[in-house]
């Protein structure tokens, strides 16, 4: 793994791509077929590209039960433990109603509430992720949506992979439909006869998909458009180079296109770890993948103080960064930008990624600046409220309608004064 | 203006238009300039589209201080209240960071930090809105983010109203610039020599401004794109005509394509209400555009009951709604869909465009089943952070290296379980 001097420009700072043309088109081509020709399309676009002739779109009760029964109980356990942790973080992030008094018996009000429905995208493809399925599910269901939906493309034999199926049931997910790619988002988005639409799609996906989601935005909300997973790891010459090497390879085995960073002031750290990083990637079953990761996005850079490594951290506002030095917590105060925090050796990524309650759902490509991992406020809107009184109403009125004037807006004037033409009251 | 018979289906249901392609390949071109030439471009656009050869593109604290001095001194108090009123409900909606204890001294975080910089695009043209500067600055400042800055395109003579840098320096507004249109808004997202790019850009826009901020999106945050201004009015027979004609036509004012109805179970009132429209709609100064949206995008509907009402309006999900009935309270409580309600006579929309203290930016098209009026959590992000001491990993790392093999990352489970390779420990 390559070892630089940190400059003040960090070189691997990356952001976000523009869509390609010649897919753009083919996913406004499907959008537009799936609003036409509804559940046809699907199935359609499902056996085309996924090889499975379906019966029928929606997984059955009998399926997720199958797929339950003879499902390992250790992981069944693992997964229920996960969920109850993920539950029980997310159910602090609930808000409830703000009831501002203002005078003479008048208020104004924020009502918290639920979207009616969400759509959860699941990839399909070589590995299936469970956990994503409950990142995903968990801030929904807490959030209180009612009507909770997975699509993910089935194999070839039409069917989802069972750890998808046990996670969605362990979430309490009942509606899951076997179909993906830009039709899935195209279905979700404005329906067809056997899916009903939904309001907010979240859940990543292939390049077709994120152009889908990017597609239909404004229709229905979508959460952000992920990029490439990327690690920075922040440490000094009190960390472990076999550990810092194991958690750069947890980042890059993930695709080639994922980056890892590591910012330290030891020279001797940044060459143990380069050395530890080829001895562990050798031994690694996705070996191909992760090697073309480090090469291309992932680099060692020695930095000349804590303070020069903490501001290159805030340039690159990554989705993880890991903290591993002395007094970790005393740094971390310091981040400015960064999706998820970990803190000390004994919180590497993957703590986050399966098990500790936050979400693993976080803003990439320097996102992080400006936008936050998934979490409740993405399944809840707010409504606000507004009640005068006539005696709060006899007030202020003047000043309203002088403000309207002020932008030309008469008819805003008169909406307010138009009140004052009454003889008697209805209160 | 016409009465309709409440159906199922309200015929003037609409959603997000899509983009047109001239137009964009236009924004495109003027994002592309912007990033290669910088000011230059600015300038050069800003002689081109608004006619004004300007000096210096930051309008100088004496331009501001002038702009204030000769200002209406009544109309300033407005503001100021205004202001304060925003301000205070505003800060209501702050929130703190989550701190979540664990087992084994071990815990997870949630904090939340505001945005670095926000940039706030104030629209040029006919009128100038000072309140919209309240409304995207004030939830911006609450929030505490540092830079907050206006791009607001000047008039022929180069300058901006003063009545939006009155409002910008009540607001607490130093960094102005005199640029409007895609050039803006390229300016915001990229920077140039003299305008720092911001991570988050607001405000309303025309079809140029709207289409480069969705091109930006992703590498900066936006608000919602804003579409044609809306109103909903439930009223029963205890309401006025002669009110809610002139509700209506507040709406209409605003653009041709504002959409203004009116649902009510009282077929007199209709009529009522009709013909009142028609009435004031002749002493309206902005007569021509009201009278082409209502008479395009107008309507009164007869409900059958409230039910059906309610019912219609959670489909319409409106930007604003207006409950004017016996018991209008009891009715909120049935609405799901809607930006802002405003309850009763004496709470006209005005009152929530210039002064109760919510925001006035709201969600159009339908989108307010989904998504929320701009507020504090709009210029905040939040953070996870993981700590997880030795005796917690202990316990934990089995379950979560399971899950990761589960999902095929061997790497992760490494990550997790390299902690164990260790003889001694730091803590």
């Amino acid at each position: 793994m390559k070892i630089e001097k940190l400059t003040d420009t960090i070189s691997l700072l990356r952001s976000v791509e523009q869509p390609d043309p010649d897919y753009l088109m083919t996913v406004r081509e499907v959008i537009a077929d799936v609003r036409q020709n509804g559940d046809e399309a699907l199935l359609r676009y499902t056996e085309k590209w996924d090889g499975a002739k379906l019966e029928s779109l929606k997984v059955s009760k009998e399926e997720v039960d199958e797929a339950y029964a003879k499902f390992d109980k250790q992981l069944i356990g693992d997964l229920e433990e996960a969920a109850a942790n993920i539950r029980a973080f997310h159910t602090e992030q609930a808000r409830s109603q703000i009831d501002f008094p203002l005078a003479k018996n008048s208020y104004i009000q924020y009502k918290i509430s639920p979207l009616d429905a969400a759509g959860l995208y699941v990839p399909g493809g070589t590995a299936a992720y469970p956990s994503s399925v409950l990142m995903n599910a968990i801030p929904a269901i807490v959030a209180g949506v009612e009507r909770v939906v997975i699509v993910s493309p089935p194999n070839m034999e039409g069917n989802l992979p069972d750890s998808v199926l046990v996670a969605a049931r362990i979430a309490g997910i009942t509606e899951i439909y076997k179909v993906g790619g830009a039709q899935a988002i195209a279905a979700l988005a404005y329906g067809t006869e056997t899916i009903k639409a939904v309001d907010k799609i979240t859940g990543p996906g292939n390049s077709f998909v994120a152009l889908a989601k990017r597609e239909v935005f404004g229709r229905v909300a979508i959460d952000m458009i992920a990029g490439p997973s990327e690690i920075a790891i922040i440490a000094d010459d009190t960390a472990y180079a076999d550990e810092l090497a194991a958690d750069l390879l947890a980042q890059a085995e993930h695709d080639r296109f994922a980056s890892s960073i590591l910012i330290t002031t030891s020279i001797s750290l940044a060459e143990q770890v380069s050395k530890e990083v080829e001895k562990q990637l050798k031994l690694l079953p996705r070996e191909d993948i992760a090697r073309s990761s480090i090469e291309n996005f992932g680099c060692i850079y020695i930095a000349e103080s804590m303070e020069q490594a903490v501001a290159a951290v805030n340039e690159l506002a990554p989705e993880h960064l890991e903290i591993i030095t002395e007094k970790p917590e005393e740094l971390s105060q310091k981040i400015k930008h960064a999706g998820a925090i970990f803190i000390g050796r004994f919180s590497s990524e993957p703590v986050g990624d399966y098990f500790a309650g936050t979400n693993h759902v976080l803003p990439t490509n320097s996102t992080a600046r400006f936008s936050s991992g998934l979490c409740v406020d993405d399944f809840v809107k707010k409504t606000s409220v507004v009640f005068y009184s006539k005696e709060m109403w006899e007030e202020q009125y003047p000043k309203i309608a002088r403000l309207a004037r002020l932008e030309q807006l008469e008819g805003h004037a008169r909406s307010v004064e138009s009140r004052s033409w009454k003889k008697e009251d209805s209160e």
